[in-house]
């Protein structure tokens, strides 16, 4: 366990201009409200912090994964894919990207980066450093918080 | 992506008093919590707020589906139901309609009905109206926030 | 359906110094964003609330049961034990346990409890008490709030 505090709870600056998002799910579908969320809070102005881990930490490497749909809904992925060019919806991580260039941030978890193996250079340019948990949490008080 | 901002983060009115909810997750169990969180909310006099988004929009529509189960426990589903039969709990649209009785909301997400060519007169009569996310997380500011 | 409402939503008293998770899924990964949440939270003086329901209440029986991986990252499981054993991480009861050493409480949903034929008594000692979702949901007020 290499997490430690970084900080009392009494330093916490709460906003509620903020959303964070843990994601940890690693199948494809879960990856679209992640890039929705992120564009239409970063458009507002929020402040907008995403953390990265388990199996999600899948979709931000360098040398690519295929994700795989959810099981139960996998027979839907072709339809749904096909709806989402024909409605000329942006990828996730275009819309990801696109938060970012407005201030949102992309963490990735120290904790579950070493036990898959990866190192900062492992992962490609949507990720902006890796961190404890501890410090998502701490910087997370007072906003929204959704765990994909 | 049809996504606009509609509101600068400034005009945000922050509430301890409300809970907001993404509900993307379309296997047939998450629409029991789903139910018991909002009419638990609602009860208490919270404001409650519903997104429905991703495969869970199917669960919303006139027409019925068939909702899975998740792949590793579908060997406990029959004994669950039956769990719930006996303990007389109620369904979890019941659940719904009995928090939208006293006040809660259901929106669908604009974008994925779009994908999914879903329009609001697709839907039960559970879904008040169809928004987009930016409204969706404005809204929820200040309050309590789940994605299920 | 056994819930009542317990409180009304006046009696809330905000914080921005806590965290509250919803524990529902029962697939083994997801039990360790719990433990590093818990503990993170715990040891940074937040008030940290655990309200287990659905499938994860298998994970807290005294009779234990095997918990699932997600059927789509099933074949990766052996590696990703094998790494959290490499680094060292303790098992995510270990982080629940050290959580609740320092003033983190676990609440099982005293409706499924119900459902799935469970008692106190069925519960490990990682179980404070049984109580209903409306006590959870108001307790959560002002706080960061996880459905995991």
């Amino acid at each position: 366990m290499t997490e430690t505090a970084v900080a009392p709870a009494m330093t916490l600056k709460p906003t509620t201009n903020k959303v964070s998002i843990v994601m940890f799910s690693g199948t494809a579908d879960k990856f679209i409200p992640l890039g929705v969320l992120t564009q239409a809070a970063a458009a507002m102005g929020m402040e907008c912090d995403v953390f990265v881990t388990g199996f999600a930490l899948l979709g931000f490497t360098k040398v690519p994964h295929d994700l795989p749909f959810p099981a139960e809904f996998a027979g839907m992925a072709p339809a749904l894919m096909q709806g989402m060019a024909a409605s000329h919806v942006a990828p996730w991580d275009t819309m990801l990207r696109q938060a970012k260039a407005m201030g949102a941030k992309v963490h990735a978890c120290s904790m579950m980066s070493e036990v898959m193996g990866l190192k900062l250079e492992d992962f490609g340019d949507l990720v902006d450093d890796v961190v404890g948990a501890a410090t998502f949490v701490a910087s997370a008080a007072g906003g929204e918080t959704f765990f994909i």
